[in-house]
C-alpha cells in the first residue's frame, strides 16, 4: 500500500501531497464528489463524518463535521472555485475550531495506465498557519483517509491482481 | 492624497496592501459590495468595467470584465468564502487571461476616528504567480482604482475639511 508523499518546505506557506491509487481517474473523482462515498473515507477512522452540505459546482459551498466517540464535533467548510471535474478541483477550506484562517486547496487527478495519482497543493494565509496545519497531524489524518479510500475503491471496483 | 502601501517580501507568495480613506467603514464596505458603486472605481481609469455577476454572500460567485478603448475585454472571476461584512471579506480571484492561477484575497476594513484603513492580504499558489502579479503593475492599477474610490466617496459623503 503506497503511502502519501508530503512536501512542506520551510519558510513558504505550501503543503503538497501525492498518493497513487490503483483506479481510474473518474472513479476517484466520484469518491471525492459524491457525498455518499465521501463519508466512507474522508479523515481518520476514529471520526464519524456527517455532511451538512456538499454542492459540487462553481460557487457551491460545502460543510462537513467529524464527530468523535465522545460526541465532540469538528466542523469544516469552504466553497468551490471553478467547476470541479475529473481533471481537478479548487476549493477554500476553513476549520471552524480556529476561525479566520482559510486555505486554498487545489486537487488534481493524474491518470496513467489505469492508475491515478491524486495530488493536492494547499496554500495558507501565513507560514504560521501552514506550520500549525502540519503540526496538527494533517498528513497522518489524510493518509489514514486515503487508506480508507483505497479500501472503498477495492469494494467499488475490484482490481484483478 | 495617501497612496497605497504595498508589501511583497521576496520568496513568499504574499502581497499586502494598505490605504487609508477619509470615510467610515460602512461606506467603504458599500463601495466594495454594491455593483453600482464598484463599477465607478475598481481598476484603472482607462477601462470600462462591466459586472457579469456579483453575488455578495457566502458561496456567492462574482465575475467582471474590464474593457479597453480598443474593445478588448479582460475577465476576472471568483467566489466569496464566508459572509462578507464591514469587518472584512474573503474571496478567490482568477484572471481569465491566464487561467489556472487562483489567489485567495482577504480584505479588512479598520475604522478609527471616522477614517478607515483598507488592508488586503493576497496569497498565491506559487511565488512565481505572486511575482507575475507584482510585475503586471497590479499595485499601480489598484492605487489608481483607490484614487477613483476616494473621489467616489467624496461625491457620496462630502467631508468637511
Amino acid at each position: 500500500m503506497a503511502k502519501i508523499e508530503v512536501t512542506a518546505e520551510p519558510g513558504v506557506p505550501f503543503i503538497d501531497t501525492a498518493r497513487q491509487f490503483d483506479a481510474p481517474r473518474d472513479l476517484l473523482f466520484r469518491a471525492f464528489t459524491d457525498p455518499e462515498l465521501l463519508v466512507q473515507w474522508l479523515g481518520p477512522r476514529k471520526y464519524t463524518m456527517k455532511i451538512d452540505r456538499y454542492d459540487v459546482r462553481d460557487g457551491g459551498s460545502w460543510r462537513y463535521l467529524h464527530q468523535g466517540a465522545d460526541g465532540n464535533e469538528f466542523g469544516f467548510h469552504g466553497v468551490f472555485h471553478g467547476t470541479p471535474s475529473p481533471e481537478g478541483m479548487v476549493q477554500t477550506f476553513e476549520f471552524e475550531g480556529v476561525p479566520g484562517h482559510v486555505s486554498l486547496d487545489a486537487i488534481v487527478f493524474e491518470e496513467r495506465d489505469g492508475r491515478t495519482v491524486v495530488r493536492s497543493h494547499s496554500v495558507y494565509q501565513s507560514v504560521e498557519d501552514r506550520d500549525a496545519m502540519v503540526q496538527s497531524g494533517m498528513a497522518e489524518g489524510m493518509d489514514e483517509g486515503y487508506d480508507r479510500l483505497e479500501e472503498l475503491i477495492a469494494r467499488l471496483a475490484p482490481v484483478h491482481s
